[in-house]
């Protein structure tokens, strides 16, 4: 089974190269793609973050790279599988970002902390609400506490 | 540009209908697909709550569904742009959510609050870390505070 999907906007941002880190410090914007109506985005301008669905498509597809790896090729931290990481290196290619958004001009969203490198393809669009992240403690391993301590 | 995506995986529930709330209440596994190896989960155990990408694969893609509404048909709620919202009729009918994680056994993930009807691919599995969701104090409008009510 294959589902076929087309990019909805486009990332724009003065970052080219496939960096890991330091994201706030990046200039980004999404803009829609022609096909798409300027009336979805209607009352978007009411939530503070976005959260974003982008194919990383300078990525390597998972197969032929591997099902597990050390995150970031680091041997410090665990081998581990390829869904108990967030690498762009996976099975479709997928990135779920939550970046915030900073304001709208007619069909470009201005955002801030968004992962994404300058055409990177957008498959989806989501306001974040208050009460769709996770609930409860979030638990999680050392190593994925510190891959952040310098991602933003 | 269009992008051809696979199943990784696939919700099975008890819940086949396509009903809106009250997704706590549902015994729902997601199984690893046949061509996804089982190293691919390989350290996932270590983390409380897991982020799926799903496809609404019985929603309605838009177009031709229009690209704004009232979010459920609810003409109290205002009349947004399908990217304001977060309901399964949409472009590319994208779903992404968050669930807790309960247990895993062998290729089968045991979770709790996932927004899945039985039969719903899976395009991706992540784990959430304690620093990836919004930073800042999110702001929403009223209506989507109450389109959570009665949701898990």
């Amino acid at each position: 089974m294959v589902f076929e999907l087309r990019p909805v906007a486009w990332v724009r941002s003065l970052r080219v190269e496939l960096l890991d880190d330091q994201w706030d410090g990046v200039s980004t914007t999404v803009e829609l793609d022609d096909d798409v109506p300027s009336e979805a985005l209607i009352g978007l301008e009411q939530f503070s973050h976005l959260e974003f669905v982008l194919v990383a498509d300078r990525a390597a597809e998972v197969p032929p790279a591997p099902w597990r790896r050390h995150p970031r090729g680091n041997a410090e931290w665990p081998n581990v599988g390829i869904f108990a990481q967030r690498n762009k290196d996976r099975p479709n290619r997928l990135l779920v970002s939550i970046a915030r958004l900073e304001r709208i001009d007619g069909r470009t969203l201005f955002v801030q902390g968004l992962d994404g490198v300058d055409g990177t393809p957008v498959l989806d669009i989501k306001p974040v609400f208050r009460w769709n992240g996770p609930r409860g403690e979030v638990v999680a391993p050392r190593w994925a506490d510190e891959i952040g301590l310098d991602y933003f």
